[in-house]
């Protein structure tokens, strides 16, 4: 059972990342509205599909939420992030693999940036952002939440996270989605990559506090 | 439990405001679309997050609608509406420190104005927008509402409002929306600002009777 | 009890046209998506809320579409419509006074034209547009179908009519919302106005027959 | 009864294939956002209402995975295609006329192309677009699955994977789509037009068989 969730994991974090940051690529990375329904609608199909085995988190810093509210074991959560990560790493493979078909220039595979608003910036940006994320998370599918509409609340939060983020950080919010790029680039986006790991955690630890504490999400 | 709904007021009302004209400031302003995407996909999230624990009114408009109609007690109601206007003024100075952090002029906060259609026309297409925006409420959380689906519902109408509204005046509907940025950004804005506080006020009490009187939305 | 529902059809139709041709002029016309979701979101809106009183027809093809299933009798049927077509009127004169305080130019009010595809063309057009359109109604709505969700998938059906319609006809599919833009506008716009009114109609019966006879929709 | 689901899937598909290229080629084909929810949101307006007869497959691909997945026999699933493929030829004959009508050039009617990516490109591309969607729709219609919100979460698959399509191969996913711009515009869409047949049905099938072993999608 945990090899399918492991398995679901990894399919629906190659979805993420190679809908997402493919989109932003092959689309010329100008239209916000775009890339951002690329990234949520990707949630959205994961959710009602590999979701009915794994929960569809297909995000390490949702993983984390998740195990700090005791959600899921540490085990399975180590099964979780691994999957995740290697899914996100065949997905920029194939995203490589789809620019050389194309014969474009593959120096952008959708890799976050703090060069736009520094360190600082960037990393109070994507806490920010993950919490919103997050906590909508916990929040629908917690005691309260409506289940059902999970993958809707879900997947437009993450659109939302996008509007704002895209031309700032890029929106990480998820440290699979920004590690994968961030490896096969290179560079100042290997460099600053923890930014996009440390931060989307932070960001899902505080969601998954707020809301055990005052959304009453957990049972 | 006051102080739990008060505090996500405030989380959800930051996120409406942070989102809703961060977008519209870093995106340029330009594509209406993305815009009135930005606030209403915040209604979203927020309805299936923190509307768990206080409803997601998120709006004064919204909170006096629903006293009127006598869903919340006096009491509550300032609580939220306290909380509301906090939640806001955090948003904007957030927004500040990133386009500080981005290096972007400060000028443009997402103010709302009067300077394309004057203010009576200002006044009559808020109060239309906010008509719209609360009926939808009233109506979809009332007696024979869908309430699961609301927050798709109220969601998509925001976007709605703002998608005729952002050309004319930038949409308020929201007493709190609009008087944080008229706070920091001063001039015509704070002068205009008593608009964009009494009209949507207007709005959500006209929609609020209409609601009980003619879709017989009140227990 | 027909008072109320004829005043919710005044308003939800009074909201479709100003909201729908609204944004159509404010925006420029050109981004079809934006338009097209102005109508599309106008109909969720409006399902929610005043769909909980009169089932929100907003629309004179849809009403004589039900009229032929018998899911509406004959005076309720006239209330509806002319609710309808004063609801569209009101619609554009309000239209009038925004782009008149905008100081804007008032020969855009939104109406719906055959230049582009000859009278032939935009009859057999919105023969089609509308049945799809009020075929979603008859199905989701029917006997088989799944009501809860009858305000997303015909307000998205809307937007999808628009997505093909507005770069050909401007997208009637509604006779109240053609019929108003063209008694201010007058010229071709009303000398071509009965295209936009038979074609719905026939449209939205031949979608009724569809419904009742392929899709089994009725009692 | 069969011939009720033949005829519904006629109309499905004939939906999917008008309002789809038909979209991307009135707006000019430039707007991936547009195109995408031409085609996702045909599948929402079909689902809710043709999908109450036949489940609205409108895509041989997804037909075949049925099979595979023994929900459809043989004798069904032939007559489905056939009603796909029928449906599909009227609408490219109905784009004609309508761009004949608008006096517009009829080079384009949205046919599937190589030219971009290469065969072998088109290809993998295709199977992983169509293993996303098929797989979103064995998940959400099976066992595990929320069949009420099938419509919703189905018809954004499809514009998912259309944002990443589009400016690749334009995105088939589905034979009968692929087959019928073919066959009416001729030369290199024809010639390569067995790639956009053979590779859905692959991706529909790897999907069917990823759904039953990993997400237990069925009885």
């Amino acid at each position: 059972m945990e090899l399918k969730k492991g398995f679901a994991e990894f399919i629906g974090t190659f979805v993420l990342v190679l809908f997402g940051t493919g989109t932003a690529v092959v689309t010329g990375g100008e239209d916000v509205l775009t890339i951002a329904m690329a990234f949520g609608l990707s949630i959205i199909a994961m959710a009602y599909s590999i979701g009915t085995i794994s929960g569809c988190h297909v995000n390490p810093a949702v993983t984390v939420g998740m195990w700090v509210n005791k959600r899921i074991d540490t085990k399975t959560a180590g099964i979780y992030i691994v999957s995740q990560v290697l899914g996100a790493i065949v997905a920029t493979a194939t995203l490589l693999f789809i620019l050389n078909s194309a014969g474009l220039e593959t120096s952008n595979l959708g890799q976050n940036s703090t060069a736009t608003v520094g360190v600082l910036g960037a990393v109070i940006i994507e806490i920010i952002l993950t919490f919103v994320f997050v906590t909508v998370i916990m929040g629908v599918t917690g005691k309260k939440g409506d289940g059902k509409f999970a993958g809707l609340a879900i997947g437009f939060a993450l659109v939302l996270v996008h509007l704002l983020g895209i031309k700032l950080t890029g929106t990480s919010v998820n440290p699979a989605r920004s590690l994968s790029p961030a490896i096969f680039a290179g560079g100042d986006a290997l460099k600053d990559v923890w930014v996009f790991i440390a931060a989307p955690l932070i960001g899902g630890v505080l969601a998954a506090i707020f809301s055990k504490q005052v959304l009453d999400s957990e049972e």
